[in-house]
């Protein structure tokens, strides 16, 4: 059963650097079939299908990818496809977003705020939480969802719970007590053995009304540009409005402008989902299926002898081979190839940003 | 000053699928500019120009090489590319050579043979070398020359020097008292803690007259074809007659074939010539220059970030990146990519071997 004037916004306008060199500037991730023939923005408008009907989902991206999602999920409404003038951070395609269902639908409308690059392996156990999340932001709570950590990652946000506010369908609630940015190794440690914190996982759930409340207390310049965009709302003027104001947004993500001093915040800890951000790749290695070496090879034609732990890869139709090595990451385009051990893939960055320091465009 | 009735012969014949996926059967070692602009031919031509006139170079080779080498060395007389009708082995390469030299020349004439997929870095000792060498085979004697080892090395022959039979130009000689093929490494290391091993590079000094002879001691029925092919020389019978007597000829290498029970074999020891068969990916990081950090980058396009001893050997056009890597090789060409450690380069061999047994003839 669909949820009664809820809404999806999916945000798919992101870059993203991180799995160079198959993701790039004009191909983002999102946009990509990593683990399988879906691409991700594929894969997460299917996992939400069973919550929205589709006139209930929207996409916010950019006015280049626009078409391409278009075609990756045809049977979304063309209406439903929103594109930001210019990246300004989550923030801003949350206000867009909330300005578009006032518009449609009232202040009552409640929204779902989901990254379109994500990977969930049990969805219909997601749903139940979201159902969940959904019903705690029908109370005028700002939900978010915490995933139990696994390890000391330093490249997460986290959320510490305070006080159990109760449960739904068997998902316990807890207020926020506070939100942590990507803290440093020592520190995540000690949240881990501390118990009581849970990864930020970028999912919101609020009504519109109450997100509007929280823009006004906390971000009054995007606040004040949101009453002008909704009085545009419905007119010819609208995309007028909306290149014109866009660059009067605070730049700022959702997280920082507005969950770390939110009142009411609400996590609900949200394990089980066999979630990812598909951050790196050997998160990528660990999703794809391997051999009895342990090796992904997701290659065209990809050879591995006498090797162990490696992610091959490959999607430039060419043969790659490899021996002898292990935890490797080999990643093979048609005009790039990268070569990293599995347990350094954040170095990607190191060499993105050699490309873009020599003025190497053409690759990022 | 040439040498007066010498000649080389060049063996430009090989395969070879050590320096796999560069080269390939269509396009062996010897076709490739493997370390600058000339290719192994190429630079193995202009090495024996100081000792020969263009039209004393005789190159053998294959009928689907031939054009292709000729373009690449247009000043060798097209009649001086001679091709064998299919590979049967070093031996009858040098059993053509002679039958063709013993037609054009005589049997005084001097004959040299050079391997086309051989480096030699200091090419004017080369030639003073190759000088005494014909100076001994004038004699009678069967010379080749010996390669100082500087490492107990399981992939080269081996030659044990006996009795000095004295100095030409500085250069002293030795009747050769055991050629020792490709030994075990316990073998190898004790060859070298001998100090009288060298080892055998595969270059031959001698007269027509006397591999004849050593032909019709050790291999009569080799020796019974080239009596015939002497026959043909000159006639308008040459070509069918080689094509239809060929597969008589014994398939075998000079090595075992003659040189290991030759009469009268001679070793001249050749220090400093900075020699190299150019066997394996790691000969080929030995011999290219390189950066701080002790890598090798060959390539279009290449970065290698936080690494060190690699070699990065791109002939796709493509941007090809390292990070936090070391020793590895990597050869990207336009169909097929391989990465291996550098120290177990010789494991090319297991790739090829896979790619032969599963019907991917595409990639030989």
């Amino acid at each position: 059963m669909a949820l009664e004037h809820a809404y999806a916004v999916i945000m798919a306008g992101g870059g993203g650097t991180r799995l160079w060199p198959l993701s790039r500037r004009q191909r983002p991730k999102h946009m990509l079939p990593l683990l399988g023939t879906d691409t991700l923005f594929q894969a997460t408008v299917v996992r939400l299908q069973g919550l929205f009907p589709p006139e209930r989902l929207l996409v916010v991206t950019t006015a280049a990818q626009r078409s391409a999602l278009h075609e990756q999920a045809p049977f979304i409404p063309p209406e439903n496809y929103l594109s930001e003038p210019a990246p300004r951070g989550t923030a801003a395609v949350v206000a867009l977003a909330a300005v578009v269902l006032r518009g449609r639908v009232g202040p009552q409308a409640l929204m779902g705020v989901f990254p379109a690059d994500h990977y969930i392996g049990q969805p219909a156990r997601f749903r139940q939480v979201a159902r969940a999340a959904f019903a705690w932001a029908r109370r005028g709570y700002l939900v978010t969802l915490g995933i139990e950590p696994t390890h000391p990652a330093t490249g997460y946000g986290y959320i510490q719970r305070g006080e159990a506010l109760g449960e739904i369908e068997g998902w316990p609630a807890h207020r926020v007590l506070r939100f942590k940015e990507k803290p440093d190794l020592e520190t995540a440690r000690q949240m881990l053995a501390q118990g009581d914190h849970a990864w930020n996982a970028g999912m919101f759930f609020w009504t519109v009304e109450r997100i509007w409340e929280e823009f006004a207390r906390q971000m009054p310049a995007t606040h004040a540009v949101m009453q002008d965009l909704l009085r545009a709302w419905g007119t010819d003027a609208w995309d007028a409005t909306l290149r014109a104001l866009w660059p009067q947004l605070q730049v700022e993500t959702v997280d920082y402008g507005i969950m770390e001093g939110a009142q009411d915040a609400v996590v609900i800890p949200a394990h089980g989902l066999e979630w990812s951000d598909i951050g790196s790749w050997d998160a990528v290695w660990k999703l794809l299926p391997k051999d009895e070496m342990d090796n992904a090879v997701a290659a065209d034609q990809g050879l591995v002898l006498d090797g162990r732990g490696n992610l091959v890869y490959g999607r430039s139709g060419r043969l790659v081979t490899l021996v002898g090595v292990d935890d490797l990451v080999v990643v093979d385009t048609p005009d790039a190839l990268l070569v990293l051990p599995r347990k350094q893939a954040q170095r990607v960055r190191d060499i993105v940003r050699v490309l873009k320091t020599t003025g190497r465009q053409d690759y990022l």
